[in-house]
C-alpha cells in the first residue's frame, strides 16, 4: 500500500461511507500534528502551522489552494498573522473521509 | 474629509482609543454590508463575499492578503469554497479602531 500521502483522492459521492474508528485507528496516526475535531456534528480533520508572519502565512494558504484545486477536494484555509489554519472533511458526507486523511498528509508536505 | 476607502491606516499603538459609539455610528454606515461581532470580548468587523467556485475565493483571498501587506494591517481570511470570511480588528487594542473600518471600505473596493 503506498504511503497515504503519495495516494489521490476518488470522487465522492452523497451516501459514501463515512471513515469508520477502526480506519481511524489506522489512518490517524498516519498524519500525528492533525486534530480530529466536531464542528456541528460534524467530525473534521484540523491542523495549525505557524510562520514567521502574514506574507509566509498566505503563501501557504495559496500552496493548499492550488493543492485542493489540483486534487478536486477543497478545504477551509483561515489565514492570519503567522499562522494558517487548515481543515479537512467532506461536505457530501457530513463527515470524514479517506481522502480527508489523504489531504492532510499531502498538506503536511507543503511545508 | 476624504472618503472612508481613500483614507490610509494610521499606526497603531497599544493604548489607542478603540473608536467610540459615536464614532461608530458615523464610520459604520460607510460600511453597510459589515457586521460588528464580539469574540471572547474583542469587537470585530466581519463580511462574508460569495463566489463561484474555490479558485475565485482564494483569488479574492489573494486580493485581500496584498492589500493588507501594503497597508501594514492584517486580517483573519477565511477562505472556503465560493466564499471568503474577511474579519479585521485590532490586536493592539482588542477591539476595533478606525483603521478596520477603512480596511473594510477597502476590501470592499477588490470585488
Amino acid at each position: 500500500m503506498n504511503k497515504l500521502n503519495e495516494q489521490i483522492c476518488e470522487v465522492c459521492r452523497v451516501g459514501a461511507p463515512q471513515v469508520t474508528d477502526e480506519e481511524i485507528a489506522w489512518l490517524k496516526p498516519q498524519v500525528p500534528e492533525w486534530k480530529i475535531v466536531k464542528n456541528d456534528g460534524i467530525k473534521k480533520l484540523t491542523r495549525t502551522y505557524s510562520f514567521a508572519n502574514f506574507r509566509e502565512a498566505i503563501n501557504f494558504t495559496q500552496k493548499v489552494g492550488a493543492l485542493a484545486e489540483e486534487q478536486g477536494h477543497h478545504p477551509a484555509l483561515l489565514t492570519e498573522w503567522g499562522k494558517v489554519t487548515v481543515t479537512w472533511w467532506t461536505h457530501k458526507i457530513r463527515g470524514l473521509h479517506r481522502n480527508d486523511f489523504i489531504m492532510a498528509a499531502k498538506t503536511d508536505l507543503l511545508i
